[in-house]
């Protein structure tokens, strides 16, 4: 394969739409282009790395007994009327009529397509379990796509869905199903934490997600540092911490002159943050809400949505202030206040020597205890977990991390097969929903993760599992003879071991192609150049850094033993 | 692999949805089930079969040079209003706005879209030529959905796009491309005829058409028997006719009360029907247009739309009779026509002895000459081809046949590097605009046309290259140890060759199990039934019908040459 096309367009400059380096990588190594945003066309290294992906997720799928099949991207509507999902999904999911006027979506996900489809086979127990999967185009109208093939607006992903006689069938292929996203992950050498996650609009009681840990991931991750205990924030459970504040005494108002944050309170009266009573003030539907937790936590709204029963909430916008008199915005307070509704963190239960609002402008109390100054009721889990808390299993030291979602499996239920009446039966000849398990692992999104995972200030380096090819030779210089037809001969002798070559061929300078090379990112380079008089070549393995010199005669060996110990 | 899944719904009576063969036998073979018109989801057999042809595919594109990319679905507007197909495109594109207004449109094709992302690598000479191709979704919203795969609203293609310097380097790649395409059929065991075809919306001067011979096609194409001329029955050129027509004599006119078809008045007034001179009534722009053309023959509107310059026109209506007067439908000729529009086929010049209506109601002409009584002008090439017609090439004798087109490659010259603004620099350092080819195979229209193809009335023979799985092994009672055992015993031997198997363990009656296989039709079939006594089993070859009973020792082995023996 010649770099002299425009096969691999380089780029010398960070693009301005790149925000992340994974990102600006993949652009600038000539792997994609944008064509709108979220929408990318992968050029044919990308196309390359991707199918190399693609291909571990279908052989982990085929291994833990999946069987592959092509869904249609165009969905009719009925069955997405039926499950409730046409109207539950908002503007993310891109709808499209036909000529006749007929509704159709370009499906997200396609538990309610392949429920109908099984359905219609009529299966008896003995036709279960059933695992399929299929790896296609999806289409999410994001309402902000950004970080390239991370958050995409047309992305490839794998998803699979199991039909099961009963839960313990469930759970054998959902364990499999883990093990395998689990290698998936481990052979795209990406290090993935497994977070108990919240299951949103696919439904189902139980699920997880394979998280990259990388800072510039969208969802926040709590794991323990001692046991396999993980959760998205959102999700996570702690122990609860000592009973946060300052000594026992009694309640004193004191002025609090303009002081409206935790650090500014907790200094000036020379406590903790933990020690503070921190209120954050939301609109449920039209009524105020006073959320109560302590000063170093945040509220979780995930948590909080659980604990309302509702997502349909807002932090109190300053205008809207004036219509709820009975919150005294910086200064609210559980102490004495009355006219509003509250919600204690259960962190909150039995803290005393604690600072909080007066509700009084300019005013906080301190001293104050719970259950003699205020009651924590009601009172719910509605705060987030910070760094240091203790893991609910094993008491472990709980660190917080952001991390990439690339796979989500969920334990279903029987969400989709009871309202679209799916049933199977069983060994009684009686007529029961199939149990469902869905999985969904991101293969575009995988690919930019490992680029961000892996790189340098140079450029990519791929792993060689997931590598477009494997071996880059650089022609120094190809007008000279003996260096192309040593290129060729190398290319010639790799085919022949089955290992595919990128040959730089181009006319420009050695600074240029050697940059490309690691840039471009192939795990080994082979250089033609001037060491050809002495009958050698350099080969130089891109993650390491690590050179050699070499024979002609024993290059072809030498690069196969460079891929062997190359990540 | 496991019948005993809903992997495999066979279904023993024809859905009601199935027209043709190839149609019925992909649903009774459980091979893919419908979703909507022209919308079908493809389960695991079917899913394998695509993708033996897809791996055909795309292993002859590598071949030809060709590099493999990842093309978005969704296509901006943008360039598509810019080459004027936006508008050119009627209701078969699918559009669709996002969440933000923004029109796209999901690709029927990608000249606009490929051309845009080449363009922006500003590329030289020296890049060129570039050949990309990409195997994808693709959608059409066709009026009439039909045929299953053969004509459907959601389907999959490859397609691909070629960049040039010159003329001379896209004939070279378009040669390749050809003898490509031409490969993908045979290994495909479909037998093809390559025809000139036009180039309709896509554009350019020269394309070429594969056609499958079918009487399910839905093309009809015309060919040499002694040569290898071919073209679409819309674009056939044929050597011009001996001159139609009986006797030299005088005009007459002669009653033929209420005959308005070529058979009634040929009949009648004992001559050929290619002696009678045709008349089909159109309306082209609000005017008659009275065309011309040897009885035996039909106007091809292909060709009266290249003759009239623009394809608004219509046959016309009996309502609209009574605004054009000045013909007669049923007797409308040439002689003494005055006052509307007339074409007529070159093939009457000179004609003589001809019947034709006397624009008189219920009254001919015989003895016409065309030069005497009246003059074949203006006069084009207007008629289509019938069997028996001369080369243009060689003179040998034309055929016409029904066909399936399964691919079809252009040369597009400049089109939409002209109207896109796509340059790259030449030798000379000057900005010229890319030449390109475009060339389109269709990968589950090729799935279905193999079935269409290969069958018989048992179901499906499978040629092996393109069969889902080579072997089916049929456990004729699994409940008996010694069965099921050897069954699992042959699996795992033929798994170890590297053949993968689908066995029928079933709790069914043998006859349906045998009637299922047939339908599957993969290419080898093992029974391990009662000959198991004697330690055998029976090896079929589907396709021939073809048995032996074999020793189960030497089972696997048996296998391995049955399969190298099958088509």
């Amino acid at each position: 394969m010649k770099f002299s096309r425009v096969t691999v367009p380089t780029l010398k400059e960070k693009p301005a739409e790149a925000e992340i380096t994974s990102h600006e990588l993949l652009l600038r190594a000539g792997m994609m282009r944008s064509v709108a945003a979220g929408v990318y066309t992968l050029l044919p290294l990308g196309c390359l790395a991707l199918e190399k992906v693609e291909d571990i997720v279908r052989d982990e799928m085929n291994s833990a007994g999946a069987l592959e099949v092509v869904l249609p991207s165009l969905h009719p509507s009925e069955p997405w009327i039926t499950s409730g999902r046409w109207f539950a999904y908002g503007p993310e999911m891109m709808r499209i009529k036909d000529r006749a006027g007929r509704d159709f979506c370009l499906g997200p996900t396609a538990e309610e397509l392949i429920t109908s489809t099984v359905g219609r086979t009529a299966p008896s127990y003995r036709d279960l379990p059933v695992n399929l999967y299929q790896i296609q185009t999806k289409f999410r109208d994001e309402i902000r796509p950004r970080f390239g093939l991370l958050r995409g607006r047309e992305f490839r992903m794998k998803d699979a869905y199991s039909f099961h006689a009963d839960e313990d069938d469930l759970e054998d292929t959902y364990r499999r199903m883990y093990e395998a996203y689990s290698a998936v992950a481990r052979r795209c050498s990406l290090e993935t934490r497994v977070v108990e996650a919240s299951t949103g609009l696919i439904g189902g009681d139980v699920s997880h997600e394979f998280m990259v840990v990388s800072e510039v991931g969208e969802d926040v991750l709590v794991y323990c540092e001692e046991c396999d205990y993980g959760a998205n924030a959102e999700l996570e459970r702690h122990e609860p911490g000592p009973r946060f504040g300052g000594e026992p005494g009694s309640l004193e108002e004191v002025g609090t002159p303009g002081m409206t944050t935790i650090e500014e309170v907790s200094g000036f009266l020379d406590t903790t943050t933990a020690g503070v009573v921190k209120c954050v003030l939301y609109v449920v539907a039209g009524d105020a809400l006073a959320a109560f937790v302590p000063g170093h936590r945040e509220v979780s709204e995930a948590k909080l949505a659980r604990a309302l029963g509702t997502d349909e909430f807002h932090v109190m916008r300053d205008d809207e202030r004036e219509l709820f008199p009975a919150v005294t915005p910086g200064f609210t307070g559980p102490v004495g206040l009355s006219g509003v509704r509250v919600l204690f963190d259960s962190e909150l239960e039995g803290a005393g020597g604690l600072v909080c609002g007066a509700n009084r402008v300019d005013f906080h109390y301190r001293g104050a205890e719970e259950g003699r100054d205020f009651t924590a009721e009601p009172v719910a889990d509605i705060a987030g977990a910070v760094e240091g808390d203790r893991c609910i299993r094993c008491s472990g030291r709980l660190s917080l991390a952001r991390g990439i979602e690339i796979g989500h499996i969920f334990k279903l239920g029987t969400k989709y097969t009871s309202s679209l009446k799916v049933d199977f039966t069983d060994r009684e000849g009686v007529l029961r929903p199939i149990i469902m398990g869905t999985y969904g692992i991101g293969t575009s999104r995988i690919l930019q993760t490992v680029v961000e995972q892996h790189n340098d200030d140079g450029g990519i380096r791929w792993p060689k599992a997931v590598a477009p090819l494997p071996v880059e030779i650089i022609v120094v210089a190809p007008e000279r003879s003996e260096q192309s037809e040593a290129a060729l001969r190398l290319e010639r002798e790799l085919a022949e071991l089955g290992c595919q070559v990128l040959v730089d061929d181009r006319e420009a300078s050695p600074g240029v192609k050697f940059n490309d090379a690691d840039l471009v990112g192939l795990p080994v380079q082979v250089v033609a150049g001037k060491k050809l008089a002495q009958g050698n070549v350099d080969i130089k393995t891109r993650y390491t850094g690590d050179r050699r010199e070499v024979s002609l005669e024993s290059a072809s060996g030498e690069v196969e033993r460079a891929l062997a110990e190359a990540p």
